[in-house]
């Protein structure tokens, strides 16, 4: 399936995840808590919570879809809005895609209780559909959501610079909902124990490989395609996994060069990015960046071998291409 | 049953709930994490919601417990939990049942991910010893409760004094959880519909009569017994029922003396005490929303008539008769 294929195939699943959200939300009664709701879920966002549910539930359905099954889907994209409204509180953040976040709009107070509210919408939803299977995947995953912020919180206090505290930190923040989300698809189509485990390791493995893509576009992207300044994880202090590889690898002057730019201001950071790059580069954290999101990705492609050929096993495989090969 | 047999009787159940808390915390990865909820929940609270969750299903159970009950009723008190640590970050609160706040010791971040993650817990607690049908309870709670806190920070914007305004937020803020947790212990035990129903109502007019006798007694109470200063409303500003009614029926003086002490600042209205107390009581205050409390109580008492004599009916009776009557 091509990329442009996929796209027009996501397209109309998009709209309709969106208009199971504004159904759902139609039940609120606080004209401000509504505002702020909207105002956090219809962003642009690209809904691949929900999207792997859905195809996730078709896959393991041989292509009938269980009737539920939006109802179980939004549940993912509500506690991904939730943990960033939360996110942005306790991050003081100003801006999200681009807007200006809820809480520069409506301050901390209002924002805390909308994630709330969204938290234990997505829960009930869950629940209601799917039973307690789905809830125990939703649970899981928000501990392993909440307990990585406090291990990264540690981290950054003691400039703990291990790959493998990355990974574990990105498995907990990014990885253990989309997982989620891709096999409670599966738990709700009654697939087998194997296959859900299946769809898991695909989700899990499609969130990681993302990130790791994330990474090297912040250094290497193209800002007319990304739509986002080049260098920002710099900028802010962030130990990427490019970044990671080089400070492992590299020796004499490089190694200097690395370790002193962490104890540089950010602005003082962010001029240094070119040289930066360069010493990335020459240390292989880019292309051992690359190798290790392509095996992310290979491992869940094979994942999809477990269920016959499919209209969906289709686009969850150009879905992982994709992920790979996007420039944006 | 007398006062000291109600005490003699919640005591154990409270060490139970406190365990059941223990056992399913025992998990937590985190030790961060396990710090502050530790803080959060082992800080001498009263476990009102889980004991009425308890007897609930006692009364409806004719004596048996189910074997879940207790893992249902630590999602009530993790409920709570959660809201007060949010609300601490929300209202800036450094001080909680006399000890500092969770986030004047840890700061707003890791207080909002532990309320999170309590939250979640709650639900995934309920959904899976209780199913559909708990959720369903705890996620219309939750929804009253924050859609009480909008309404709450419109009204204090629009300075309104209505009196179903007040009890609209009682009831989302305090008596939503504390009735779905009556209600979800009838659930447990295979209540019939109007026995639920029953519960229900007993546990949502336990709270509010708990919250009108918490109005009287920062007025009216005896701080040797309470172990709070009198008038504490007054200097927060905070407009509970005995003012309330007093405005509504205060004339001449009165009333423009109780109009002019809205305007002023904290310490002056705290001044003003002796004279605010002199003025709700000619109006009535206090004796109307003692009148209030007791209505509630004998409406919450009348409801436990649905059930055979036992010695879960006669702890609840017990209870209520307690809210009403108690000086602390």
């Amino acid at each position: 399936m091509k990329q442009s294929e996929l796209l027009a195939t996501l397209e109309p699943e998009t709209a309709k995840i969106d208009a199971a959200m504004r159904a759902d939300l139609a039940g609120i009664g606080s004209p401000p808590l509504l505002e702020i709701l909207e105002h956090a879920i219809f962003n642009g966002g690209k809904r691949i919570r929900p999207a792997l549910t859905i195809f996730a539930a078709s896959l393991s359905g041989a292509g009938t879809l269980p009737a539920d099954t939006y109802r179980l889907a939004i549940a993912f994209e509500y506690l991904h809005a939730a943990s960033l409204l939360h996110d942005d509180v306790i991050d003081h953040a100003d801006q999200r895609r681009g807007n200006a976040s809820a809480n520069a709009l409506w301050g901390n107070s209002t924002v805390i209780l909308a994630g709330d509210y969204l938290h234990a919408r997505a829960f009930l939803l869950a629940g209601t559909t799917a039973g307690a299977q789905c809830l125990d995947l939703l649970g899981r995953a928000t501990a392993a959501m909440v307990e990585a912020e406090f291990l990264q919180m540690d981290t950054a206090r003691e400039a703990n610079r291990a790959e493998d505290n990355y990974f574990a930190i990105l498995r907990g923040k990014t990885g253990a909902l989309i997982a989620a989300a891709a096999e409670a698809g599966a738990v709700l189509a009654g697939a087998s124990a194997r296959q859900r485990a299946a769809m898991r390791t695909y989700g899990g493995n499609l969130g990681l490989a993302f990130q790791l893509v994330d990474d090297l576009l912040d250094y290497l992207g193209d800002p007319r395609l990304t739509g986002k300044k080049v260098g920002n994880d710099l900028h802010e202090g962030r130990m990427t996994l490019p970044l990671l590889i080089a400070l492992r690898q590299a020796e004499g002057e490089d190694r200097s060069f690395l370790e002193q730019i962490l104890s540089l201001k950010s602005d003082d950071r962010a001029a240094q990015l070119e040289r930066v790059r360069g010493a990335i580069e020459r240390n292989g954290g880019f292309s051992a960046t690359r190798d290790q999101a392509a095996e992310l990705i290979r491992t869940a492609t094979a994942e999809l071998e477990l269920f016959p050929p499919s209209p969906a096993r289709q686009v969850l495989a150009a879905l992982a291409a994709y992920v790979l090969a996007r420039k944006k």
